[in-house]
């Protein structure tokens, strides 16, 4: 072949590469590895729904395909969920099922963009959102954030051109942990508004948001439906990762094409899994509150741990939902320093390369920490392992000008 | 949007398409519907595979993300039975789990194709793969079979160009329902492996083949791993159709590029589904082969019938899995008599115009009919209704000339 098929114009998993790096090394029992690397419960769901899965399993349905774009038992709970939350008129006509919320971001691609157009993504971003544009034939257009992690509309209204379908955002973001101001993201809605394109909105991590009540209010603006696309997930609220079920929240016309996509690539979501959803979002309410709690914790923890690397030079840039992103004080790149993390310090984290374009210097100076899986004192544990670091760090000022020159 | 999108440059899902004429249909108590449209299983799995789903349930793994080309003893087991079956030597290396026999089709064009390029598709076609050829940008170029439903490499040799990557086989076919001979396997083998490019043969219903023993010698052919990609289902065999899991089994050069495919569209197959599936490949070895036989008798059951309906003159044109690909003899299009099936006869089926371009008349003339579920006596039923249809029928001779045509 003489040209790059699909796949070949992207880059490998991030998290399969992360894995390698453990590949040969043995922790020691009192110094166990601390993974911090994939934004993913670790615990199975609770018993009464791993009950009510087995129950599910009595139905001859269970085993049998399903409507493409869901159960509409599920579809209808999900809208009455996403009604209440927002505030808003959702109805079942507005959800597709997905098998995970990575395919419901797939599916939305291709039922909006052709070969060569653009999609707005800030920077830094979810990989695999860019793995998918890459081998859709999509340019993505990176949107750097400025020192919050926040994409600015001016910025983005610079980037638009003709050949632009959407802008995606992550709230709260995976991987630079922002909870995005309503205010930003009514901003960023009306600039797709008066552009005629979509604004994307994965909300993967809604449920751990430290704000409560909805985190904005665009289900009810006039033409919302038309503009605003909501992704979301399953597996982090329920713990059902190895289920796969996420879902789109979006107008009604956009379905018929999702419906495409899906039937094409899987059919339909696992009928099981979709089960679970339903009993999920019909019982497991206060339980996810509790879960959420729990994450807030350690959010919490993570701030109060803070000060100790500050004092050796690191930075906390962002810190929500499941995720720490940090800059760190080393002269090496990140990307250098994530395997060499893993040998000296037994933590396995993501280095910023992995959620930058390669010509970003941001990425070499950044970590994401997904502490979702680390109670307080495992916590206590990593910020001791890293505050004892002692590779040569980076001058000073070097890092603030570099960002400075991009959020421009 | 001025052009079209992806997802806008196919079709909708037939299957959704058909479950649609049955809106509003009432149908009798002693006349129920006779659904032979879809090519799946109805019945839920054997009980002991159930059973063995539930006991998986109580392990915390299945709740978790697994790698994404698979769950390794997956990957070894049936890479076990498949050196076994084909007599050759095929490792787990070779092998990669996916979210069903769809999405494995999906991964591999993606890992071969980019814009622009062309497949080599014999018609009539299995519909999602023309979807996900259109999809992706590539260019479905149709290879007409000749009166027994079998392509000819001669017309395939002079179909290819320096942008075709692949030619893609069902065997046994669906829809035609023909057992492709060893021989035509080993001919467009060759003629793939002379100008560089891939067979892919999609075997989702291996297990129903009516020849014993290995359909096809190409695994132990030299340089047969950089040419040969097969496909393969789990949802037939053991009837976990609601559970997505198939596989795709080829060289190891092209396994990383179909993981970045499958971390982008589902990050992995469901754990559940693939547990299931091991124990299907380890337990129900004989299980399998009483419901190959029971489909042998349906198979046989409709060849017994035809008479009835060739003394109306329909024809039979292919025979074999789960599908009997029949000419009619009436004026309409198969595409118009189909939902009028539904309401005159009971019948759901679909029209080969489902399963052709729009440019091929033969489409209008054929109906796939798809046997797995219906018993003996169902299909006498079917036929009995088939039978009595009194719409007005097509002169003679018209059908042979248009199918004449497009074979040269």
């Amino acid at each position: 072949m003489t040209s790059k098929s699909r796949t070949q114009t992207t880059f490998a998993p991030p998290v399969m590469e992360a894995r390698r790096w453990l590949d040969g090394i043995e922790f020691p029992e009192d110094r166990p590895l601390i993974n911090v690397s994939q934004a993913a419960p670790i615990d199975p769901p609770p018993a009464p729904l791993i009950a009510a899965m087995g129950e599910a399993l009595a139905d001859p349905a269970t085993h049998l395909y399903g409507p493409v774009l869901g159960m509409p038992e599920l579809r209808e709970e999900l809208a009455r969920h996403w009604s209440a939350h927002y505030g808003a008129n959702v109805s079942s006509e507005n959800v597709a099922i997905t098998s995970g919320c990575n395919q419901a971001f797939a599916a939305c691609i291709s039922a909006l963009c052709r070969e060569g157009d653009e999609i707005l993504l800030p920077t830094p971003w979810y990989f695999n959102h860019k793995m998918w544009l890459d081998m859709s034939g999509v340019t993505t257009v990176p949107l750097p954030t400025d020192a919050e992690l926040l994409p600015q509309v001016a910025t983005a209204a610079s980037l638009i051109t003709s050949r632009t379908r959407a802008i995606v955002l992550v709230s709260p973001n995976n991987p630079g942990g922002k909870e995005y101001p309503a205010e930003t993201l009514k901003a960023f809605f009306d600039l797709a508004h008066e552009n005629g394109i979509r604004l994307i909105i994965d909300e993967t991590y809604k449920d751990f948001d430290s704000r409560n009540g909805a985190p904005h209010d665009l289900l009810n603006a006039p033409e919302g439906r038309d503009t605003l696309i909501q992704l979301y997930s399953f597996s982090k609220a329920y713990r059902l990762t190895g289920h796969r079920v996420g879902a789109i929240i979006a107008g009604e016309n956009l379905l018929p094409e999702v419906e495409k996509f899906l039937d094409t690539i899987t059919i339909c979501a696992t009928q099981l899994g979709q089960r679970a959803a339903l009993w999920g979002l019909q019982n497991l309410g206060p339980w996810v509150a509790g879960e959420r709690e729990e994450i807030l914790d350690r959010r919490a923890a993570i701030a109060d741990n803070m000060p100790r690397l500050e004092a050796r030079g690191w930075k906390l840039l962002g810190l929500g939902a499941y995720f720490a992103y940090l800059e760190h004080p080393f002269t090496d790149s990140s990307a250098q320093l994530a395997p060499k993390l893993v040998k000296e310090a037994g933590v396995l984290t993501l280095p910023g390369t992995m959620f930058m374009p390669e010509t970003d210097p941001r990425g070499a100076r950044q970590f994401r920490f997904a502490f979702a899986n680390v109670n307080r004192a495992e916590i206590g544990e990593l910020f001791e392992r890293l505050e004892v670091l002692d590779w040569p760090v980076q001058q000073q000022g070097a890092t603030a000008l570099a960002s400075k020159d991009l959020a421009q």
